[in-house]
């Protein structure tokens, strides 16, 4: 198997975590789809390791030192781990708020903005075609291993999203909108669901009245704020109701 | 001149803005800082390199065509120019709003974090050293070229920097505070500071008691938010009150 392993590219159907950490997440969320792991033969044998190790041996997953394969797939030296799984694609909950990402196109954007919707407990992302490669080793350690722990799903449109979940409450974020973040009346009696457009263009126009259009106010000295810093605030804002202690 | 200009490092005492966008960012808000200018010699003459060539004529700024330099100091193909400027310094407000920076590391982050608290108005940066270098271009292009709109100044210590601005209420930003960010009152008749720590390590412990300490609330399936989407929500929550309408 070794022998045929390669370097990331898109259209392999499988894609890799580096390191200990994100392949400890892969092993614990997403323990079906590993393929086999590989370890460094220079690892220190850290609690980290050892934990891989001893999760490989009680499920019989294939473990193998291997520094060939370590080398050929990791970017940087310090790499001691990595695990192989197969690509997967799971439906996003109908009953859940959702995030809806048209076109993003930065890999570690995407990877910030999955674990940040982690964090807020968005567990949900639907992502608009054409994108950026969720499963692309930048975007994988940019969400910290988060992305073993959501669900996310694509379409073709955003039109074809819409038609799919009709209780959706939908909120598109684009800088001409009616409300802003600071005045939007939320209804939580159905879900929602939190439109962003591309990092350089933003939402098309159209979409203006397919719903809520809200803005974060900030001040024009910028043209924007970066996709994933307006996604963390929004989502912010959103759960707040969640947190309430 | 060109022939002594080289690739960035730490220790220049000149950096540069990579791209148009950049370059007009830095001949409108550091012109005084400029050294020169190098256009690359297949640009389109764009609006934008047609403004560039104006700016220049008119403030008597040296400009070169030189594709080597551009080929040397740019890593991507479609650079068409690049503006050579000296590093400068600038004492922050002591009556103003600070955003403090302990020992950020990443280039991309703390560029982000230039742009985003430009965009809340947050215009006065302390960062406690050791820290990532604010010159690099990656920083640079990370901030939009919001670097040549803001104040920033370096501490050697967070003590430092509190024993100069005694009037600033301080708020720090770890994940065993005493607060929520939902319930914490911000006194606005002081200027704040709003205190981030490391993007590995976060705060000391120790800084618990300097002022008031705040989490974002948020679900433990992730250990902490990215750190510039932490600033990001913070400066939108502390600065609400401002872009009410």
């Amino acid at each position: 198997m070794s022998n045929k392993i390669k370097k990331y590219k898109k259209d392999l159907d499988y894609s890799y975590s580096l390191g200990i950490y994100l392949t400890i997440e892969l092993l614990t969320y997403k323990i079906d789809q590993v393929k086999c792991v590989y370890i460094s033969s220079n690892t220190n044998k850290s609690s980290g390791v050892e934990k891989i190790i001893q999760i490989c041996h009680s499920n019989n997953i294939q473990l193998e030192v291997n520094d060939n394969i370590i080398n050929k797939l990791s970017p940087k030296q310090n790499c001691y781990t990595i695990g192989i799984f197969n690509k997967f694609e799971n439906q996003i909950d109908s009953n859940e708020n959702h995030v809806v990402l048209v076109n993003p196109s930065d890999s570690g954007n995407l990877g910030t903005i999955v674990r940040t919707s982690l964090g807020f407990n968005l567990r949900n992302l639907a992502i608009i075609k054409p994108s950026v490669d969720i499963f692309d080793p930048k975007t994988i350690r940019a969400s910290m291993g988060a992305i073993f722990s959501i669900s996310f799903e694509y379409f073709n449109s955003l039109e074809e999203y819409i038609q799919k979940f009709k209780i959706h409450n939908i909120y598109t974020f684009m800088l001409n909108a009616k409300k802003t973040l600071h005045n939007v009346d939320v209804n939580y009696e159905q879900p929602f669901s939190l439109v962003f457009g591309n990092e350089a263009s933003g939402l098309d126009k159209k979409y203006e009245t397919i719903g809520t259009s809200v803005i974060i106010p900030h001040q024009n000295k910028i043209d924007s704020l970066n996709l994933s810093i307006a996604v963390g605030i929004v989502e912010y804002e959103f759960t707040k109701i969640y947190f309430k202690r």
